[in-house]
């Protein structure tokens, strides 16, 4: 049973109210409340030990990743974080030394993103610690940036470089909450979702969000990291550069879509407003069905694999 | 290490910013957004495996227990839930069938009060199922109530009775919303809280957020539940009801405080309102430092010994 199967069959299962604008299925739930000319962004997520970080992992760096991933969440709607709860399942023995590091590296980064953390549970989790954030947003009236606006023709995106976050940017990552809103509020984006599974894994989420059948990617425009090329050349992985761009998990970056007659003006404009942030065209979305990548040797078709939660 | 200690460890930690009315430490954080007339209320909570429930229960129970812990905490500051999230922590092998129950037992309890699930994250907790809810409420501005407004001589109310809730309550309780939007609402109550860890436990916390001393229970006056009486007679477990009713955990029944000159007017109003619930004065806050229950044998020290999640 993988994490999609899962969420689609208890997502039917989910009551509605008039408040709801978008519910599961998004990277934030948007909630319309009567703020002004805001509406509400509502995200959750954990981390577990053992699955997102190791028990050796540096406290402060486990906190800021489980806050990391949820601002990056709702950068994705080109919203703005506000407030968070934290909930930490405490394993056996854990020290208040642990606790304390965890809540620095959190904090830190709320601090950071002038996000306020309103409260923190505890409970006992005793074989592993456990660390759920939920976070609250907002984000102009109707200017949310949905996996479901993508149309055929338009140019799909990506920020930053892709692959072999397992060797630290899985922890250290900068959320694209600045990025993410400047999108937004320039109605640059038609779609757009944070890559947390991969390309492979995540593209078709905003394919089938958007009813839109394929896309070809051009293998050569993809960004892919230097860690995943030095990773290649290490050899001993078997896992070429470009399948880790493709399919590593946890890049954390933004992926978006683009009306075609206006990628020239936004890639000029993203250079002025970012100038140390790479954003690459990666390809196109088509009427054909599937994903392919495009590369001197042909057309190969992309197939799932990218890192899919088991769960 | 207690829940308590470690909670007020790291609260010193939590970064706030304007939109903050009430952080941690009380049932509810509150929020100011520019709701109108209204503020957010933001709770979260977990249950787990083991600890919360047994293995064996009915995931029907599981998923509304989960929900209702986090409504219950909304009731108590007088708000209304709106919108929820789940993070489902799977251990190895759970069925799809249990899951189904779990969003079950918590969309229909979801349904009863109008409350939307917006989302629902899975991950993988590999030894116990872990069930996380992030709840979004409102409250009309400034009319919440905190722990923090009790005065000595103020009244104290419990709804409900008390004790012995392992016995199933601990899973079917009917979170008190309604009331405590009744009670806000008329402004009875200077403070509130929900019964999470026993009036034992839960007391102290309302006391010191109000930097009142003490307080008197009066014995006769202790709602003692049919079950705690019960478990008494059974005598097998050598706690006397009295016991039970101060220390048993998990009755999620409100806790309040009262000018002494409403109580007779509120127990009228209460009794035309909701007249199949019990609402009892059990006591006065007191200038005399600690807790003390009174009986025909005299005054003796309440000591804490209420249920504190051990952490």
């Amino acid at each position: 049973m993988t994490e999609s199967e899962l969420l689609s069959t208890v997502m039917k299962m989910l009551p509605a109210n008039d408040f709801v604008v978008a519910g599961a299925g998004d990277d934030c739930a948007i909630l319309e409340m009567g703020l002004g000319g805001k509406q509400l962004l509502f995200k959750t997520d954990a981390v577990v030990e053992g699955i997102h970080f190791t028990s050796s992992e540096d406290p402060e760096r486990i906190g800021r990743k489980a806050l990391a991933r949820c601002l990056s969440d709702v950068g994705a709607m080109g919203g703005t974080p506000t407030a968070a709860l934290v909930t930490l399942g405490m394993r056996k023995d854990l020290s208040l030394e642990v606790v304390r590091g965890i809540y620095r590296g959190m904090g830190h980064l709320a601090s950071t993103y002038q996000v306020a953390i309103v409260g923190g549970e505890t409970t006992s989790t005793p074989e592993r610690l456990v660390l759920n954030v939920a976070l609250l947003g907002t984000v102009p009236r109707d200017r949310a940036v949905l996996r479901r606006g993508a149309s055929v023709g338009d140019a799909l995106f990506v920020t930053g470089d892709l692959g072999g976050s397992i060797e630290g940017k899985h922890l250290d990552f900068e959320p694209r909450v600045a990025e993410g809103r400047w999108l937004a509020e320039g109605g640059w984006a038609t779609s757009m979702m944070d890559l947390s599974d991969g390309i492979a894994a995540d593209l078709p989420k905003l394919l089938e969000a958007s009813a839109v059948p394929g896309a070809e990617l051009l293998r050569s425009a993809l960004p892919i990291s230097r860690t995943a090329r030095l990773r290649e050349r290490a050899g001993d992985l078997a896992r070429p550069a470009v399948v880790a761009a493709l399919c590593d998990g946890e890049d954390y970056e933004l992926m978006l879509t683009v009306p075609r007659g206006r990628t020239v003006a936004l890639v000029d404009a993203w250079k002025a407003q970012f100038p140390s942030v790479p954003l690459s065209c990666i390809g196109v979305l088509t009427q054909r069905n599937g994903i392919f990548l495009k590369s001197p040797e042909g057309l190969r078709p992309v197939v799932g694999g990218g890192y899919e939660h088991r769960a």
